[in-house]
């Protein structure tokens, strides 16, 4: 029998952070594409657009008008996905697979700069920097309001990931529960803990406990060729995680210390962030030469300690966490040839057919220069 | 405080099939909708297209020309995701984090008529059977081979939903393993099935202990006014469960006896079977009006018991399973305005505005009788 090919015969890889795995079917990226590709992208926005509700000094729907900001902007979502506290009692469950569980929180709206046109890839470091701070300032100041459980941070970017405005922003929902996706995380960070420490060279989570991410950030950068490894400067990494289900899925985090959330994160390591944030959407810019669409969303302790206490109290086990953030675009070949997420994946399993691997050699190979900045030199 | 109405007020409810929650935020629907909402679709596809692949008589990319066939039609997909038994051994694992798990099996088509145009809510009662049919003899005989631990069969319909190709068929994956989802759910009803029984009248699983999803549509039928149910006969029941993510979701499952797969099922349940098929799907035709995408899956026993066996061995507990589809459509408000599952679904939890009262609701109120057939009687 043949050697097994991991770029040839079909296989699944485990996710040990949400406990799925996903088939990988490689031999299938030699099937013909009957889509259409398309040229790239040339439409060009204006710098302010009259119509939109998150330029300056425009009125959005509410009726309440933006600040003239110069910088970030950050308000109070409109039409809010969970109200402020107090939510009302839910009634008796008839039964227990009928019962409701009351939700409350807010919705903000972060906007990353004035420019309508500029996304995160196209701002200058500084102002990339400025974006970094706002969400600490809200992870910090919704984190700590009475009854908030959970803090997540995400932008949607690009229409065919149903994002109706192009104006660049991101949101913040605060919850008074922790929702399904980061609480599986959690079990699995508090799971690998309990077992012994197996990469050389990684750091430990708290009471020097083994850590999931840190192990497998260390355990990527010890593999011969780092070859999921997409882009590393002096704190953070930026990969396509072994088990990735979209096609250039990215898991990006620090990766010298254990970090539990961006509130922990030194001057240095906030500068490191914001050149790997534009370094890998740069990255995602060129590979199709589009605006390139994604979910981003960040995951770390689900919400600050205490304010002035310095230390954790015994049952505070949330540092457990480490943060990361997760990238999932959904475009497989080109500007306009898209994954679909559907059929066998809703029903049975995560599916791809270009390898991580595969997908990170492509990321790698796309330049840092934005495609259409002719101002920075190709260095 | 006012009192808690499960229409007004944002709260969460638990999927207990697979261990999740979602966020209900039915206060969103009052919020005004920016998307266009477009005239009903009235594109008609020819009875038979010389180009398409899956027509009668006509070639496939493999060159390989279909049989003149004149009901449904089998034939193994030419890009399979999986392929045919032996796969080669993995290389050890450098760390169990990055280990890899062959696997093999193989990928069927079944095409569900001859008509190009016809889809499924348009076939008549004899082809839909015959479908029915189908999918029992492959679920028997793909499920029997060497190997085998999983059969999928699931449709995946219209072009929203990266359907490639209008002739109504669907697929079958085959695979020597069981996939995240069905397996999460076999774990469920497992670990329902060591509770007590808690809902009168519900029939009971193998042993007589208790099963989740007969009690689940037990309960469902005893609720006041039925509310979530959307459609019942003799031996099926089709409703939005109540932890549905997608707007209109379905669950459709024979609720008088506890059943493990289409191989247990009578003649008359069969019959019941396809005629439920129709209901909805004819429903979902007439909710907007158009040809209603969707992905459609059947979850029941992994794999059939081996042939000639009237005891099952003592260490098969898979008929613990309960035999039921699901039914995840995109569309939200027309035919033309549908639900993304991005940013905070992907990052954090599933959301919904709708409630699947009001989902089940306007469901209930669509005609049995489908908007293109002038022929039938509007009963
Ligand atoms: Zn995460
Ligand atoms: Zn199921």
């Amino acid at each position: 029998m043949t050697d097994f090919d991991p770029s040839t015969h079909p296989h699944r890889r485990f996710n040990p952070l949400l406990e799925e795995h996903v088939l990988v079917s490689p031999h299938r990226m030699k099937r013909p594409w009957l889509g259409q590709v398309e040229a790239p992208q040339t439409t060009t926005l204006p710098q302010y657009d009259e119509k939109c509700y998150l330029c300056p000094g425009n009125s959005r729907s509410s009726g309440v008008a933006n600040d003239p900001y110069e910088h970030t902007y950050v308000f109070e979502n409109d039409f809010a996905a969970v109200l402020p506290a107090p939510a009302p009692a839910a009634p008796v469950a008839p039964h227990r697979l009928l019962s409701t569980e009351p939700v409350h929180g807010g919705c903000d709206v972060l906007i990353f700069h004035p420019r309508h046109d500029l996304t995160l890839p196209q701002l200058p470091h500084s102002e990339v920097l400025r974006v970094v701070q706002e969400w600490i300032n809200l992870y910090l100041t919704r984190g700590r309001q009475e009854g908030t459980k959970y803090v997540q941070i995400f932008e949607n970017k690009g229409s065919i990931m149903g994002c109706s405005n192009p104006h660049p922003h991101c949101q913040t929902w605060t919850l008074s529960a922790i929702p399904t996706i980061p609480s599986k995380e959690l079990a699995s960070l508090r799971r690998y803990s309990g077992g012994e420490p197996s990469v050389d060279g990684a750091p430990s989570g708290p009471k020097g406990r083994p850590c999931l991410l840190c192990e497998y950030a260390h355990l990527e950068l010890s593999q011969e060729s780092e070859r999921r490894i997409v882009a590393k400067n002096d704190h953070w990494l930026a990969l396509v995680p072994w088990w990735a289900t979209w096609p250039f899925e990215l898991l990006v985090l620090p990766y010298r210390r254990h970090i539990s959330s961006i509130a922990d994160l030194t001057g240095d390591e906030k500068d490191s962030f914001a050149r790997i944030l534009t370094t890998v959407t740069v990255k995602y810019d060129n590979l199709f030469q589009c605006s390139f669409a994604y979910s981003m969303g960040i995951h770390q302790r689900p919400i600050p300690p205490p304010e002035n206490s310095t230390v954790l109290p015994d049952n505070d086990e949330d540092n457990i966490a480490h943060l990361h953030l997760h990238f999932a675009p959904p475009l497989l070949r080109s500007a306009s040839v898209r994954k679909f997420l559907v059929g066998f994946e809703l029903m049975a399993e995560a599916q791809r057919d270009l390898t991580p691997e595969q997908a990170a050699a492509r990321l790698r190979a796309c330049s840092e220069n934005h495609y259409l900045d002719s101002t920075r030199s190709t260095a």
